[in-house]
C-alpha cells in the first residue's frame, strides 16, 4: 500500500523528470540545430543563482538553465522550443528590477540578453538609433553623447539596467516631468511573441496611423507577451546650462504652490522632493552639506535649463515671489555645474543613506493634485497604528510619484518588521485605491506587487489583460506568474 | 418553382426585415428602458445622410439610425443591445476624417457623441482636464487658453473635429515635431468595450506600471474596439513669442541640412515644407504674397519660441551659416505676430488652393532620413508613367509625414483621373513599403486605406490585430469593416 503523500511525491518526481528531459531537449536542439555555441548556455549553480534573480530579495532563484541568444532568430528558436516542450521562459536584462519581474523561481529557462548588446544604425536626421535589447542604459546615454545628443531616461541603476528591461517596465526616473517615460522614446520594436512570431512594430516612424499600435502593448508588459530583441530609440538635443535650486517649505500645500509658480513660466527638467526625515538621515550620515541654515518639513529640488541670462532672472523673480507669499522658507541656487552636482546629492544619496534602516519601500503614484492629502493620510495611518515607525518620503513629485519608505525601529527584528509592514501595506494600498492611484508607479508588478494589482486595476480590466496575453502567448510560456496569474 | 436568383432575393429581404426589426427593438429599448428622450434618436433621411458620413467622398452613407447618448451608461446600453441584436455600431465624432472611418455604409446605427460635449473637472497642479469625447478640439484649445495653458494638437479641421475622433485616429497635425501626437496628451480614458464593459484606463497618472496599458490600444483604434466616452487630457504651458522663418532651397538634401542645423540648437515648434508647384498655385490664386524674390524648388516654414533676445541672435546665426553653406537660397523672418500669421498662410492655404485641381491625396510617412530619396523616387515614377500629371508635395517634414497630391490635368475626366491614380497608388505604396513607411501617417485606415494595410503591416501582424479585436469586440459589432476585415 502506498500512502497518498508518497504518491504525490512520486508524481512530483515524475513531473520533475519530465521537465528535466524537456529542458535537456531544448538545450540540445539549440546546440545542434540552432547554431548556439556552448558559451551561450550555462547550467552551473553559480550562473543559475546569478542570472536567476533581480535586485528583489524575497524570492529564491531556481532557474533550470540560462541561455544567451545572439540574434532575433535564436530568440525565436528558444520560444518555439519552449512552446513545444511546455517550458517557461524568464526574460532577463540587467536584473536591477525591484518587483521580481526577472526572477526565475520555478525552474524556468532564463533568456539573458547580455550577448545582444550592440548599438546598430544611427539616423542623424531622425535623431534615432537602432539598438539590441541588451544594451545597457548608460551605454545608450554615452552613445547619444558621442553624437552630441541625449537619451533622457535616467535613474540610479542606469549603469546596469538594460534597455530591454527599461521597455518591459516602461522605466521612468528623475527627468520624467520634462522628457516623459521610456515609452516616449521608443520609435520601434522588434519582438518575438510568445507564439514565436517575429514582429517589427512601427519601424521608427513618428506618425503611423495603420491600426493598433502593438508596440505600446509590449512597453510595460514585463516580458509576459514576448521578448523584445531590438529597439529604435529617439534621441534629444543635449540640455544646456542646467541649474539647480533647492528650496525649503513648511507645508505640502506650499510645495504645490511652488511647483505651479515655476511650471507656469519655466520648463523644469526635474522637480524632486524629500522630507525632513530624509535630511536628518543625510546629515547624520555626513556625506552632504545642509543646503541652508533653516530646517524645514519639506524640500524640493528643481532643475531647469538656463542658457540665457533672462531665464536666471526669471527664476530668481519666481523664487522671490514664493518667498514673499510665504511658501518658501529658504533656498539655494547652484552657481556652477559642480554646485549643481553637489545639490543633486541631497536627492541621490537618500536611498543609500536610509538603507541601514532596512526600509520597507513602496513606489506609488496619485494625481499630483491629491499628493498633499494622500501624504497626510498615510502619515496619519502609520503614526496612529505604528507610533514607533518612522516614515521617510521622497520622490518625483512633478509627476505624482512617491517613494514611501518605512524605517525599521532599531529594537525590532527584521522579520517582525516586515510582517508588520505587510499589514501597513494593506492600508497604504487601500488609500492608493481611494485616490485612484497606482500601486506601482515605475517598478512594475512582477511577483512582488501581483497580490495588490486589484487595488489599481479592476477585476474586469485584469480579465482583459489575461485575454490580451492569450493572443500573444497562448501557452503561457512567457514569464508565467508575473503581473497576474492566468 | 422559384429561381435561385429570386430565392437569394427573398433571403436578402428577410435579412433586411430581421435587421429592421432588430433596429426597432434597440431604439424602443433605449426609449423605454434606458431613459433616452426622443431628441436622442434620429431616423429621418436628412439626419441619416448628415451623420452617416465623414469628409470622405467615395462611400455612400446608409445608416439605419443615429443615436445621441448623454452618458457612459447610455453608451453601454447601446453596445449591449447591439450585441444582443447583432447590429453594427459606427462611432461618430466631428466626422472630419479622410479615410471613411466614420462612414455608416451598411445599415449601421451611428453613435454620435455630439451630446457628450462637456468639459469637466480641471486639475491645476496636474495641468489636466477631464472632458467628454464629443468636445470639439477647438473648444478644448479655448478652454486651455482660459486657464492660461495650451492644448498643442492642432490641424485644419480643429474647429469641427471632436477629441474622441482625434483619439480614434491618434491625430497629429502641425506641431508634432515639438509636442507629439494626440497619444502624448491622453492621460486617461473611459471606454465602453465592444463587449459592453466600462473600463477606466490609467485614470490620469503620469506613472503607472501596473500591467498592459490598454489606453494605448484604444488610441488609434478607430472605434473598432469600443467607444471612448471620457478622456483626461494633459495641457501644456502656452508658447511664448513664436517666430516664423520661411526659407527657400534648391534641393531636398539642403532641406535636411537646414533641419539638422536648426534642430541642434533650437527647439522647433514646427518644420513644415512645400514645393514650387504649391507656391505656383498659391501665387496664381493670389491670396498670399511671394515670401521673397527668388523662386526655389523647395520651401520650409520653421517656427520656434523666442522669448529671449539671444534666441533670435542664435536663429539668425544659424540662418547665415545655412546661407554660407549654400543650403539656403533666400529667406524671410517674421518681425511681428501679424507677419508670422501671414507666413503661416503659405502653408495653410495650400490644401484649399489646390482643391480646384481635384487632387488625389495620399498621406504617407517614412523615416526622415529617407525622405529625399523617397520623394525623388515617387517623382520619377509619376513623371515617367504619367508625364501629364503634376505632383504637389507638402507636409510635416520634421516628422517624415508627406502629403502627396497628384493634380488632375484639365483635359482629363474625373473618373479617368481617379482610375489612373488608383494605378499610381500601387506604385506609391510599393515605394512606401520598400522604405518601411506608412500608408497612412495621420489619417487612419478606415475603409479608404484598408486594401493597402498590408503595405505597412505584415500579414502576421494583421492576424494579431484581428485577435486583439476579438478580445474587446468578440461579435464584431464595433465599426465593422474598418481597418481590416475579420
Amino acid at each position: 500500500m502506498t500512502s497518498l503523500a508518497s504518491q504525490s511525491n512520486t508524481t512530483t518526481q515524475n513531473d520533475s523528470q519530465t521537465t528535466t528531459t524537456a529542458i535537456q531537449n531544448i538545450l540540445s536542439s539549440l546546440l545542434d540545430v540552432h547554431q548556439f555555441d556552448p558559451s551561450q548556455i550555462k547550467t552551473d549553480s553559480e550562473s543559475l543563482e546569478h542570472w536567476g534573480k533581480d535586485w528583489t530579495k524575497h524570492f529564491a532563484p531556481a532557474a533550470a538553465a540560462i541561455v544567451f541568444p545572439k540574434t532575433t532568430e535564436q530568440v525565436q528558436a528558444i520560444v518555439l522550443l519552449a512552446n513545444e516542450h511546455n517550458v517557461v521562459l524568464t526574460p532577463s536584462g540587467g536584473r536591477t528590477g525591484l518587483s521580481a519581474g526577472a526572477v526565475a523561481a520555478n525552474g524556468e529557462i532564463v533568456v539573458s540578453m547580455d550577448k545582444m548588446n550592440h548599438i546598430g544604425q544611427f539616423y542623424p536626421a531622425d535623431r534615432m538609433v537602432e539598438i539590441e535589447a541588451g544594451v545597457v542604459t548608460e551605454q545608450l546615454q554615452q552613445f547619444a553623447e558621442s553624437k552630441e545628443l541625449y537619451y533622457p531616461v535616467d535613474f540610479a541603476s542606469a549603469g546596469s539596467s538594460q534597455i530591454g528591461g527599461n521597455i518591459g517596465t516602461n522605466a521612468g526616473g528623475i527627468k520624467v516631468i520634462r522628457y516623459g517615460m521610456t515609452r516616449q522614446w521608443i520609435m520601434g520594436l522588434t519582438v518575438v511573441t510568445g507564439k514565436g512570431d517575429i514582429l517589427q512594430l512601427n519601424r521608427g516612424m513618428v506618425k503611423n496611423a495603420t491600426g493598433y499600435d502593438l508596440r505600446q502593448l509590449f512597453i510595460g508588459s514585463e516580458g509576459t507577451l514576448g521578448l523584445v530583441t531590438h529597439a529604435q530609440i529617439k534621441l534629444e538635443r543635449q540640455p544646456q546650462d542646467l541649474n539647480v535650486m533647492v528650496l525649503g517649505m513648511d507645508s505640502f500645500t506650499d510645495v504645490m504652490n511652488v511647483l505651479s509658480a515655476f511650471q507656469a513660466k519655466i520648463d523644469l527638467t526635474a522637480f524632486e522632493f524629500f522630507d525632513d526625515v530624509a535630511i536628518d538621515k543625510l546629515m547624520a550620515h555626513g556625506q552632504v552639506q545642509e543646503p541652508f541654515e533653516s530646517r524645514t518639513k519639506f524640500y524640493t529640488l528643481l532643475e531647469f535649463e538656463a542658457p540665457y541670462e533672462p531665464i536666471m532672472d526669471k527664476a530668481m523673480a519666481i523664487f522671490e515671489e514664493c518667498m514673499e507669499q510665504g511658501w518658501v522658507v529658504d533656498g539655494v541656487m547652484s552657481q556652477s555645474l559642480a554646485q549643481a552636482e553637489e545639490l543633486w546629492k541631497l536627492r541621490e544619496y537618500i536611498s543609500e543613506t536610509i538603507s541601514v534602516f532596512t526600509p520597507y519601500k513602496n513606489d506609488v503614484s496619485v494625481l499630483i493634485s491629491y499628493v498633499p492629502e494622500f501624504i497626510a493620510e498615510i502619515d496619519h495611518i502609520v503614526s496612529s497604528n505604528y507610533p514607533d515607525f518612522e516614515v521617510c518620503w521622497f520622490g518625483h513629485i512633478g509627476d505624482g510619484n512617491l517613494h514611501l519608505n518605512i524605517l525599521k525601529p532599531e529594537n525590532m527584528s527584521k522579520d517582525d518588521f516586515f510582517s508588520e509592514c505587510q499589514i501597513v501595506n494593506k492600508y497604504v494600498f487601500e488609500t492608493v485605491q481611494k485616490y485612484g492611484g497606482s500601486v506601482s508607479a515605475e517598478h512594475g508588478v512582477g511577483m512582488t506587487k501581483k497580490p495588490y494589482l486589484n487595488y489599481s486595476r479592476s477585476e474586469t480590466e485584469i480579465e482583459y489583460l489575461r485575454e490580451v496575453k492569450k493572443v500573444f502567448d497562448p501557452n503561457n510560456i512567457m514569464n508565467r506568474g508575473k503581473i497576474f496569474d492566468m
